[in-house]
């Protein structure tokens, strides 16, 4: 007999009694996907995450369709969507005005730009200075808000960065200021390269209390590469935090770090919190069943330990 | 650049200052491997992970070579290994009087025995009720504490059972008690399959208080089945534990279990203890060469993340 969900005790009052998924595998799962997934499947494959009760999804990334070929297909997949693929649930990623532009005629309801907290990756990935890449994002939010969308402000590397090693907190926190104060609603924290550990976690978000970022408005983004990201979740979750960033079967990865592994895998988080009594609206074995297929269809297995145990 | 560690910030004080690990890679790993490990490639095996800084190092087992083939050499591995696989530190697995007495022939230091919070796996494992087993085990521990020998009680199964699913804790506090009054040292608490989550945890331990089993001398042993084992393991260092069971590479598993991964894999759990600032006296470079090199001799790669990450 497998089991087919986390024993239950009684409700673990350290953790919030509800949160938020953020599943990012159609987006930052399948962008670091070596191969191009076609269009019907994504499409399959979001719709199948909103039947196992994934209320927020984001969908796919404007990006330059040179720069990450694996989404070139953002305009189409939306078309193919329709309103599942349109709303404030269905945030997009876009790089910058030009990446609006395209999502603002695809009819997107939500958008997430992409910082960097350090000067080397906003280089290589941005092509520009931490500064300068505010400034492009400026125009972005304010265009994005008068839009009357929802602004997600992604934050990477906010832990360790591949080339600058340890990035420092009050590094980390301006980058999070500068980005609320050009009025995202939403701060995603990134260890884009996994190497976090719980006591840092703490130390970033008591860091970002300090500089008056809502603890509501803040989500986590942790990356499985050294085994820590379930820990760093759940310490985030026990300090306040209601939204968390995670991809069905463990999807993803940084392209930059070679030996990157995926996202948090949103089955294993979703155990965590089924045994600790949290709600979160999913049907463990119905997005079972979703990483499964998507397994299939890329070929490879599953690097979620829990759809390892119950495919 | 790979990070060889993970970024400190300043010490985790939630966690205790230093923690023990309590290696079981070549008892508990290699028991559950397919292959059977040639004597010379266990005994390199021990002492590079002497050499990469681990102090307890549970050696071997002598339960019946019928039942596991794979330990069928203990008396010529200790052999093999002389003063370095004997002591205190180096524990060997015993089922019964009758691998005591083998034990006690091979000069061992120190002995471990094989408990269950189930009457199932009492059954399919030691062909005992629980209470039968305890019996079993009483002249196990007095013989052995007259010899001058410490003895630590496994107990498994603490969290569910694949047959009898979530298991109360007030049955699995009966059996550490029953282990504890019988004279054992130490306690390790099994998530034999994998299913715990942190409020779990926190629930067993706090009525393991109520019990009067003493903190210092509680072990948790969690696999990674379900991805949980590190958020489990932090979870119970922030209760106070300071005994941690893992297997080098995350090797192991259960084999009752057909979808169950390793334990716990010591590089993972020194990433965060690093992060935090917890002395484990573990070099961790040393340590994931170690497990590499042992993974190789297995044919396979090593399910520890830091280890995909660093080798």
């Amino acid at each position: 007999m497998v089991s087919m969900r986390a024993p239950q005790v009684e409700r673990d009052e350290s953790l919030p009694a509800r949160i938020r998924i953020h599943e990012v595998g159609a987006r930052d799962g399948l962008q670091n996907e070596k191969s191009v997934v076609p269009t019907e499947v994504k499409a399959e494959f979001i719709r199948r995450l909103a039947t196992s009760g994934l209320q927020t999804i984001e969908t796919t990334s404007f990006v330059n369709p040179q720069w990450v070929p694996q989404l070139a297909d953002a305009a189409d997949l939306l078309a193919m969507l329709g309103d599942e693929g349109r709303g404030p649930d269905r945030p997009v990623l876009v790089p910058n005005e030009r990446g609006l532009d395209r999502a603002l005629e695809a009819g997107v309801g939500a958008v997430a730009i992409f910082g960097s907290a350090t000067e080397t990756f906003a280089r290589k990935n941005l092509n520009r200075t931490v500064a300068e890449s505010i400034e492009m994002f400026r125009p972005v939010v304010t265009r994005s808000l008068d839009a009357g969308l929802t602004v997600r402000a992604y934050v990477s590397m906010c832990f360790g960065d591949p080339w600058e090693g340890p990035v420092p907190i009050g590094q980390v926190a301006d980058v999070c200021v500068a980005l609320m104060d050009l009025g995202a609603h939403e701060l995603s924290l990134g260890d884009t390269i996994g190497v976090g550990t719980p006591g840092h976690v703490r130390a970033l978000l008591a860091e970002l209390d300090l500089r008056g970022v809502a603890r509501a408005a803040t989500a986590v983004h942790f990356h499985d590469t050294y085994g820590q990201a379930l820990a760093n979740t759940l310490t985030a979750l026990r300090e306040g935090v209601t939204i968390v960033d995670s991809s069905a079967g463990g999807l993803g990865g940084c392209p930059y770090a070679e030996s990157a592994t995926g996202n948090l895998a949103t089955e294993d988080l979703v155990w965590a919190l089924e045994g600790a009594g949290v709600e979160t609206g999913i049907d463990l074995e119905s997005l079972v069943a979703t990483s499964t297929w998507m397994a299939a269809q890329l070929g490879r297995p599953s690097p979620s330990r829990v759809v390892t145990a119950l495919r």
